[in-house]
């Protein structure tokens, strides 16, 4: 074992706070009203697609982040393919996406019937790089018609991602201007982002319409669930419309006016959602609080940084990540397995699109960047739990 | 009101046990370890779509219906859409289905990339009516490359999609004997039929993939849920896998080698599942005495019946379905409107799926018993609360 991968392992289990059992990456953690509201759904019969919780839950979700509407979905994947079917992607398009994302946001593009047209991500925010990207729409693409198209394919540019990393916000300024100067609507893909802030203002809330995902290993988690984001009542309208199957009611007669989907969260889901948010305050303190105590143990090690958050922006730090500084393939796969094997679950990050078998004909940007990244990021123990015991939890504390 | 409407509405009130309040259609009756099981979710951490109630879930849906497998998705629309892409069914292909059905059956068609092809009801199950699908395939179908097809189309018929509606099975042994003549693969959308037996085997057992639905309104729910059913190992794991992102795993690498789906049932909703499991046959036999009920009732009403559960099977009388003799529309409205007034909810089937704006073009037999159908069905209370209170319910019986 190299001494940097030492060095690595030591600060990882300090930081982790020396745990004696197998530490996940993330956790939920239950330490509220969970039980009671999830009771309250069984006792009065109303756990599934109707219910005072999902109400709730959209209700708070647009307090919390900002945002003037939420609406709820039965994924995170659900809630991208929603979003990208209102931002008026269309069968036949591209969307601009990073490589280095999860699937879900390509899978989400081919459900529209798009076509993924990967972009590269840059080593601040891990995020889609604006420099990159507008030299390659200068490049690939052109103006008419009023919309923005890839002069090499002949298709429509018809929507670009942004997805933020682990939580960290993107550069948004940078990318809507861009976005502006190209007439091409931005959705955020802010599945792991709830709770970070751009200039002050939540993410989710600066793209024409946005994803969240409460997937069990998300900060804030309903078993499995997402929401859709906007501020364009209309969007909010026609997504409530899309993932309610698209049904019109008449008194008795229902009818329903295009192909719609099943999408719509469980009553029984939002309310975990529910009283998740109302301890996701705390739940952040901890975690950045976590985020600290791992910066501080890495300050000093050459060779690797804590990924923190971008200037100008508040970071969930949903998981912290460690980049190493050479792109050494070898050096990557040590310190995982040193990680790993000392029952500190690590994780590289997601096998880049572009190398997937579905996606190896895709249209594509150099993409050197996400590359290299992909051989420099190790990700860590991440749980709030890992600070502190939750305020409310246990009586033995 | 005519002397029929106020006939009905009186034995439908006595049906129902001279119900105080207003009476839903099917409301979930909760008497059993629901809280239980879902508290012990929240207790260990494990909500998510991997977790031991999940794994308990598929097993006692396996055999409960006597499948050899079961893998339960985010919910029945998502059941049927991967169960027609296990089928074989592929984009631009063909797939007859029922004009009367829920618009989900339509739209996992489109989901998959096919075009619904509307073929007509009977009046005895209102499920496909084999003689008229015979009749329409000789007159559009030709076989050819070990294939059907549409002559007129030219598009290949991928499959049959066969609905038991409001619970009662289809005709299975003549529509299965049809598609082997034809080499057409039989899909089973058993959305309603989970307790429903032909020839003493039960539903979804006797197409090469089926679907399941758990929504609210159904016999028994996980808020939201399904499950695909089948007896062939190969396309079980075809399921599970295109439901799990289609993600493949090696160490700590995880790569994805098609297009998949994020359709797992989450573990929070699948422990509601396996409580509600436990009370199945209580639920079934209190259904099957309402339906009695109501069927003496209207024993000697001229003009309606009540559908009963065809020859040869065992319906879980899911909806308690009234058909009036007369194809007339002013009635129906009339008998519809004088039940809901009443405070007993009472719906017409659904709009016809090739009435529906987005399958206007759709190819399509004779549809007129189902036309018919469409003025003749009237569904009535159907709880299983409304024959007796559950046996575990409350302390103070």
């Amino acid at each position: 074992m190299t001494t940097l991968t030492n060095s690595i392992l030591e600060a990882v289990r300090e930081g982790a706070g020396f745990p004696e059992a197998f530490t996940p990456l993330h956790e939920p953690e239950f330490a509220g009203r969970e039980e009671d509201y999830v009771a309250d759904c069984i006792r009065t019969g109303w756990v599934s697609s109707v219910g005072s919780f999902v109400d709730r839950f959209e209700a708070d979700l647009a307090e919390f982040t900002g945002c003037s509407r939420a609406v709820a979905t039965v994924n995170g994947t659900a809630a991208l393919h929603i979003a990208l079917k209102c931002s008026g992607v269309q069968a036949g398009d591209e969307v601009l996406l990073p490589t280095l994302t999860f699937v879900a946001t390509a899978n989400a593009t081919s459900y529209a019937g798009a076509i993924p047209h990967f972009v590269d991500s840059e080593a601040t925010t891990l995020a889609v790089c604006p420099e990159a990207l507008r030299s390659h729409l200068e490049e690939c693409a052109e103006k008419r018609d009023g919309g923005c198209f890839n002069r090499k394919t002949g298709r429509r540019i018809a929507a670009l991602v942004v997805m933020h990393a682990f939580g960290h916000p993107a550069q948004l300024d940078p990318l809507l201007e861009l976005c502006r100067e190209w007439s091409i609507p931005l959705v955020e893909d802010a599945a792991e982002s709830l709770g970070s802030y751009y200039q002050g203002r939540h993410t989710g809330g600066f793209g024409l319409v946005s994803a969240l995902s409460f997937n069990g290993n998300k900060i804030l988690t309903t078993g499995g669930g997402g929401a859709i984001l906007t501020n364009d009542p209309a969007i909010a309208d026609r997504a409530k419309h899309l993932t309610t199957t698209a049904r019109i009611s008449d008194g008795w007669n229902f009818t329903h006016d295009e192909i719609g989907y099943n999408y719509r969260l469980p009553n029984l889901n939002a309310a975990l959602g529910c009283a998740q948010l109302e301890r996701i305050t705390d739940m952040l303190q901890r975690k950045r609080a976590l985020a600290m105590r791992y910066k501080a143990l890495f300050k000093d090690i050459a060779g690797v940084r804590l990924l923190e958050e971008p200037q100008g922006t508040e970071s969930n730090y949903w998981l912290c990540t460690l980049v190493l500084e050479q792109f050494d393939h070898q050096l990557h796969t040590e310190v995982l397995s040193a990680l790993n094997d000392a029952g500190l679950m690590a994780r590289p990050v997601w096998t880049l699109m572009h190398r997937l078998p579905m996606f190896a004909d895709a249209p594509r940007a150099d993409l050197s960047c996400a590359e290299r990244l992909a051989v420099q990021i190790i990700n860590i123990p991440s749980s709030p739990k890992l600070f502190a015991a939750p305020a409310g939890a246990g009586g033995d504390v």
